[in-house]
Order: C-alpha cells, then sequence, then structure tokens
C-alpha cells in the first residue's frame, strides 16, 4: 500500500481525490458523471442510512417507493419545479433498441419511440404528489409522513466524487398536513434531525437556518438548511428541508376536507440529504495520512495487528485477539482481524490508517508473555501500551472519546475560521481566506447576486433566530435586519 | 373498511389484485408498468432485505453500487445477454429539456443529444464486469464478492403489480473468482441461500434445481433457481444463480494472474431475488379474508384492539396494553396498540385481517376483571381466551407455531399438487389443472418449445441430483436421463 497522498497544504483538492480513491471509497465509472461507490464507501453510507432511517422511523415516518421515471408533462405543472429542474436531466425517448443491420451491434429502434418522454427523477415532488392526490380525501388522511431511499439523476457538466455526481443515492422526505404551521413545524422537526446526525454521528458541527430565495429549492416557500465548514475554508450544503407551502398541491390538485368540512389544499414538506455526506464527512475529518472516520459511522472500529516471526506465535496470538473480538462484539464494537500472511505489519498500519479505522491494536509474544496489548488511536496518531484487563470496557471508552475528539476539532476549527465583518474590504479580505463570515445584508437578491459576482461567496444561510443587531449592508451600505453566513461552498 | 374482496374461487387473478389494492401494498403510478409501493408494502419488502443482507454478509459478500446507466455499446460484448436484454429497456438519448416555444411546456433540447446512448439498467453485468477489470489483477483480488441493492427497468407489455413491474427492487449479486469449481460453489451457496430464506422467512416451499438451455440466463452457462407453487397451481420462479463460466469475463476482458503465474480469465457467477418475492408471499399464503403473513415477515406481528364504551375503560385497558406491549417489545415482537377512536372494533377486526397481522388481541372490561386476553391467530382464524400470565412468552410461542403452520399448509398443498406422469395425454390433464408435474423429457430444446406451445407449460427445473431413474420422452418417446419438473408459470 502506497502511503503517500497529496497533503492538504500541497493541493487540497488533490487530497480530496487521493482518499477517495486510496481509502478504496469511490471512482468514476465508464458512464459520464457517474460514481462507482465501492464496498469501504458504501459501508459508511449503509452506517449513515441506518441510524437516519431509525431517527425517521421514531418520529414517525414511513418508507415507500415511488417510480424512477416522471412524465415530462409533470415537470410543466409547478412552475418554479420546472425552472430549476427540468434543464438538466436524462430523458428517456425509446423502450427498444434492436440490431444494426452490419449485425455487429445494436441501435435505437426508431419503431420503439414513447408517445410522452420520461424523465429520470432529479427529484420526486411531482410523480410523489400527483399520487398524494389520491391517498389523501379528508383529514384523517393527514398528515402523510413518507420517506424514500432512492437514486436519482441531475446532469451535471462538473462533477466530483459524492460531492456533486449526475447519478446519486439519497432519501427524499415528502409529508403532507393539514395546516401551514404544521407543515413548517415538520420542516424544522426534520431540519434538527439532519442537524443531529450531523453533530452526533458524523462529528460535524453545523448551522441551522434558512436559504434566501436565490438559493431556495425549487418549489418551496422557504428552504432549511444545515451547513458545516470544511477544511479548506470552503462551506457545504449537508441537508436541506423545504417548506413547500401550498405551491405542490396546487399544481397537482391535492384538497382534503377540512375539520369544517371545506375542501383546501394540502400544505407540504420535503427534505433530503445524499451520498454528497460521505464527501462532507471525508473533507471534514482527515489528515495527511488518510481517512478520518468518527466510531459511529466506521464500518471497521478496531482493527488487530499480530506482530510475530514464527507460526507458533502467530497461534497464540490469533487466540488472544479473539478472545478480544468476542469481548467487543458483546459491546457491538465491530473489529477486524488482520492475520493476513500477504502483507507485513507496516503496510497493515498504513492501509487501516488510511482507511480511518479509529482504534489499533496490535498485539506481539512480548505483549502475551506481559498482558498487554499497544492501542493506537487514529484521530490523534498516539499509541500506548495497556493492560489487558477490562480492555473492552477500555477501548468502548475510548471509542467514545474519539468520537468527542473529533467533534471539538472541528468544532474548533470552525471557530477559528468563523468571522464578522462590517466593511466591504475586510469582507473580501476574510471570504478570500476562507470560512464563514458573519456580515449585514440588505435583503435584496440583486446584492446577493452581485457579491456571488464580486467573490465567489453565497448567503449559506439567514439565522433562525435573527439576534436584533441591525446594521448596514457591506456591499450596499442600506439598512440591514441582522447578519447573514457568507461562505465559498462546495 | 370495505372487507369484500374477490374469493379465490371466483377469480384468482382479480383476488390478487383485491389484497394488493386492501391491504395497502401497492398501486399502478402513472408511468406505464411502474408501481408504487405503498408503505406497509415497503415494511413487508425492508424485511426481507434485512433478512437476505444479514444471510450475504455473513458468507463474506459486501455491498457496493453500480451505475443506473449503462452505454449501449456494452450490451454488444456479450452476444447472448445482448439478445435477452437490450431488446426490452429503457433508452436515454437527451440530456436536457427546454422551454417549449408557446412557453407553456417543456420538449427535449435537441442539442442536447447523447453521443452514446445510455441504457437503464435492466441487469448490471455489463456496467459491473467494466469496473472488474480495474479490480482484478491477481488470484489475490479473488474471490470478489460483491451484492448490490437496486432499481432495474425491464420493459414489459403486460405488467402485474410486484409480479412482472417496468422498474423493480431487486438485490444482485456479482462475484468473481479463480476457479470453475470455486464459481460453481459460490452459484450453489446462493441457490440455498435463496431456498432457506424462501422456507424458513418466507414460510414458503420451494424447489432446488437448475435450467433448461432454453429457460436459461442470457449469458449463463447454468442458472440455478428456486421454484415455488401457488395457489392456483401455476409456479413462480422465486430466484435465480447464475454460474456465468468465463463468458462475460471475455466480453470486458477481465484476466487475473494466477497462482502459477498465468494469465487467466476469471470466472463469474450472477444471483438476483426482487419484489417479485412480494408477490409471491401474497399468492402462496393468503386467503378469501385478505393477506396472510408468516410472523418473521410481517411489518406488526401483533396488534392489540380495546373495546370498551366508557372513556375510563379505555384508559383501564390502555394502561393493560402498555404493559404487555413493554413485554413484547422485550422480545422483539412488533406491535402496534390501534386506539383510534374514530373506528368500531368490528372495522378494526377487518382491517388486520385485511393486512395479514398474524396476532390480534382483544381486551375488554371483563377481560380485565378476569386477567384475560383473548387471541385471535390470523392463519386458522382460531380465538382463544388466555390468561394474562406469560402473556408474552405464550404469544411468542404462538407466533413460531403461526409460522410452521403456515410453511406445513403451504408444504401440504404442494404435495397434493405435485405429480407424477408418464403418457402425453396424462401430462396434458395434470397440466390443465395446475400444479408441478413430473415427467421424462428427451433433453431437447425442440421438444420444450413444442410441449409449451401446445399446453403452455414451461420446464421449471431439472433436478440437481438426476435419480437414476430413466424412461421415455412423454412427448417423444426418445430416451429420458429423469424426469424434470414442468408447469405453467408467472
Amino acid at each position: 500500500m502506497a502511503k503517500e497522498i497529496t497533503s492538504r497544504k500541497e493541493n487540497y483538492s488533490q487530497w480530496y481525490n487521493d482518499i477517495v480513491n486510496k481509502a478504496g471509497l469511490a471512482e468514476n465509472s465508464s458512464v459520464r458523471g457517474c460514481m462507482v461507490i465501492k464496498p469501504y464507501g458504501y459501508a459508511i453510507w449503509e452506517k449513515m442510512q441506518s441510524a437516519l432511517d431509525k431517527m425517521f422511523k421514531d418520529t414517525g415516518h414511513e418508507n415507500a417507493y415511488f417510480p424512477l421515471f416522471i412524465p415530462k408533462s409533470f415537470f410543466s405543472k409547478e412552475a418554479s419545479h420546472v425552472e430549476g429542474f427540468a434543464k438538466e436531466c436524462a430523458v428517456v425517448t425509446h423502450y427498444r433498441l434492436k440490431t444494426s443491420e452490419d449485425g455487429k451491434g445494436v441501435i435505437v429502434d426508431e419503431d420503439a419511440k414513447l408517445e410522452e418522454e420520461l424523465i429520470v427523477r432529479p427529484t420526486s415532488e411531482a410523480i410523489i404528489w400527483d399520487t398524494y392526490r389520491n391517498w389523501i380525501q379528508s383529514y384523517r388522511d393527514l398528515p402523510l409522513l413518507i420517506n424514500q431511499w432512492a437514486n436519482v439523476v441531475r446532469w451535471e457538466m462538473r462533477t466530483r466524487l459524492f460531492l456533486r455526481t449526475t447519478e446519486f443515492l439519497w432519501q427524499e422526505g415528502h409529508t403532507a398536513h393539514e395546516t401551514r404551521e404544521e407543515a413548517l413545524k415538520e420542516a424544522e422537526l426534520i431540519l434538527n434531525i439532519y442537524a443531529d446526525f450531523a453533530e452526533k454521528w458524523m462529528a460535524m458541527p453545523v448551522l441551522k437556518g434558512l436559504k434566501s430565495p436565490n438559493e431556495r429549492f425549487a418549489g418551496a416557500v422557504e428552504t432549511f438548511c444545515i451547513e458545516a465548514l470544511m477544511q479548506d475554508g470552503k462551506a457545504l450544503q449537508a441537508g436541506t428541508s423545504h417548506f413547500l407551502g401550498q405551491n405542490f398541491a396546487r399544481a397537482f390538485d391535492v384538497k382534503y376536507l377540512t375539520r369544517e368540512n371545506k375542501l383546501e389544499y394540502v400544505w407540504a414538506t420535503s427534505w433530503g440529504v445524499s451520498t454528497r455526506l460521505v464527501g462532507a464527512l471525508i473533507m471534514a475529518h482527515s489528515d495527511d495520512n488518510g481517512l478520518v472516520l468518527p466510531p459511529k459511522l466506521a464500518p471497521i472500529q478496531v482493527v488487530i495487528v499480530p506482530i510475530y516471526k514464527k507460526e507458533e506465535q502467530l497461534e497464540a496470538i490469533s487466540q488472544k485477539a479473539h478472545a478480544i473480538m468476542e469481548q467487543l462484539k458483546g459491546r457491538n464494537i465491530s473489529v477486524k482481524f488482520d492475520d493476513r500472511d500477504t502483507y507485513k505489519p507496516g503496510f497493515k498500519f498504513a492501509e487501516w490508517e488510511m482507511k480511518g479505522v479509529p482504534v489499533r491494536l496490535v498485539i506481539g509474544p512480548r505483549d502475551l508473555e506481559n498482558g498487554t496489548v499497544e492501542v493506537a488511536r487514529r484521530d490523534t496518531l498516539e499509541k500506548e501500551v495497556l493492560k489487558m484487563e477490562n480492555i473492552d470496557e477500555k477501548i468502548e471508552h475510548l471509542l467514545e472519546r474519539i468520537q468527542d475528539n473529533i467533534f471539538q476539532k472541528a468544532f474548533s476549527f470552525r471557530d477559528e475560521n468563523t468571522f464578522s465583518v462590517d466593511t466591504w474590504d475586510e469582507f473580501k479580505d476574510k471570504i478570500e481566506k476562507g470560512g464563514f463570515v458573519w456580515a449585514h445584508w440588505d435583503g435584496t437578491s440583486e446584492t446577493e447576486q452581485t457579491i456571488k459576482d464580486e467573490t465567489k461567496a453565497t448567503i449559506r444561510l439567514i439565522p433562525l433566530q435573527r439576534d436584533g443587531d441591525t446594521g448596514k449592508c457591506i456591499y450596499s451600505g442600506k439598512p440591514s435586519e441582522g447578519r447573514v453566513v457568507f461562505a465559498k461552498a462546495y
């Protein structure tokens, strides 16, 4: 295993690609913009899915599955939705191939042209609201709290593994409610679930807030979001939760009989996180030795590497290792015993470091004599020799400390890279260097667009609670109702 | 809840549709041939996924994810594969829509035509073997044991919910091996996993065997399968495991360095089961009152319905119900307390019967006085009044008995509908009535095809162990190496 990867300092973007590649997380496929998620990368996604799925179910949501294809005309039904999505999508026009005339290949059978083209879903509001029309008659059918795990396709010109790919995996929640208040409450509930997941599982601190109209989801009345700061000072939108008002209910004619016996349009939310989170996880914590994973999302939490010269030493070590494995499994800690005889210990150390396994145990003949084990933690790269007694309990606590430490490190980093500025020059200076920049904004889309054109920074979010700290827009000098958060973003 | 559904006797096909509809399992969508899997149907699929996923992982397989799209030219690389699949698929030709000239809709942007069309995967051998070329260099990289949970699309002209839909969900395993023997062993390992799953989880007895060349997977050397018998006497192929030989390795040029330092083509398998299993589950066990679910796959295993007139009665019953729920949850039994005040008990009974919940508990004021509970089982519709003591243990045992009884019932049905025949007249008679018919066959595709043309019956499988019972083909009179299993099939 060639350990060397580009350092963050040298080339952050290449460092990211190196980790994705060398940790075996994903790779580009033969289909432009589509990635192959390799087993180790997919195992991280499965851990994320499992935690999120439980959080959704614990709050009353159910999973379902809706078609991959959406008839083209459905997109035209919600005016802003079509603007935002229909322009960048995969279009199915035919349903059959036939052998070419020279008999050597296959060609599209022109006789099998669809009457109406089908769009591969870029998001499923249209097909789902078309379905909800039949599911919702009265207030008794509400709320409808449904989530879907699925693949979606958005034709992207510039792609990056996990962060922006033509096809990606995600979950999309689509809920229907009696009242505006209830739908808003749902959108905020999900926002909090996303923030909790990011902080407690991914060990990635996030800011919560609202998107400005320019950055809002196409078809939403309000978009709530969580934003995280990556190590290069760029922001990453890690999840969005949309309050859709009655837009989709109107577009797809979904009305319900109220408790007062009136017909009204249903209120809606939609919300999603995607495999992009794997990219965020990599960029938030990893270092120049490779991936660093928070224990709660690590497919392998502990690896045991034996050091031996003779076969009988390996046997004795194996026995000890298996005893430890049993103890750890009893505490629901996932553990791998790396007894491959085709690789040397140094190679194995580098490989598991690259793959971000939180804890490495090394056992040699001396350890057997002394009743000890060498414990190395991936986050700090510190090693210590511990007595074997209660090793499972010690490791369980160590994993908790690592989870905590990774979060604290990311939190401190964000703290050190968060600025509050009052002038345009200060703003440009800080934005250039990277980080979250709190600044006054006059609330207009024009100013936001101009700032973006001049600095590449966008408004990442408007805080949920404005703190009453009014002031003057850093760009226009016009009155501002409170600071918003700017950053350059992925 | 309208309880009435068409009886099996009256119209088996309508009975099936009624159950899918009234139990809330799935429905047709606005996209021709694509279904919406509703929450209750999806919950059954999730239970299946979870059990199968564990079985795959326990035998060393890992999950990964490969692209939805496959370049058209990939299909031409394996000659028989293209014959079998490329003819019935969704073809993506464009990657953008634009606003129509009248501004009212969207149309395909002809400027955004793909250089090479993309096929929505009908199965992923092609894209996966294109990927494996880079993953496999030497015997050290083998075996490669990978599974994918995904959606696939096969353009079907006549669709039925779960049984045959244009888009469906499935898992597809794709493994690579050093030797022919190892690949064959893998294909049989998976066959046994599928059979175990069908029998122990779905409570559905299956026959294991090999497909005849006519029924083989397009691109396989051998196709192993499991076949189940539905209540109308038709067979249903419930899972297939293919030994692909070196066909795909040759087509995609995947060679490995052997232990003897030679370059050789890799040996392959692929295998899959799909949401079709939900259809099989429905048809195998349900009755004229609705769905019957084996407890191991029931999203809700126990429902508790309170009987009360006064609010304080409900309160007392609720207290008892919650105590029982805690006990049951402690035994990993899923339970729902149906305290909806908008519906009467009779309505609730019918609804949960329709949805196939294995055990229903009814608690009324009299039960509270007597320390009893009424227990009804869905499979036999029997009711009994039990003492509340150790109710959790009693229910756990009851669920096991129900699981077992459902299997035994299906087993007896199959037994009663399995025949061995020696003449063509007997054959036609039995095939017409339905069931598995064991008969001699001369081993030729021509005879198989003629029998199919004349009776609609196909060879469901050739037994793995031929019993040495040679004879004469029921159709041609030519020598046969042993009986094979015929049936009309879904």
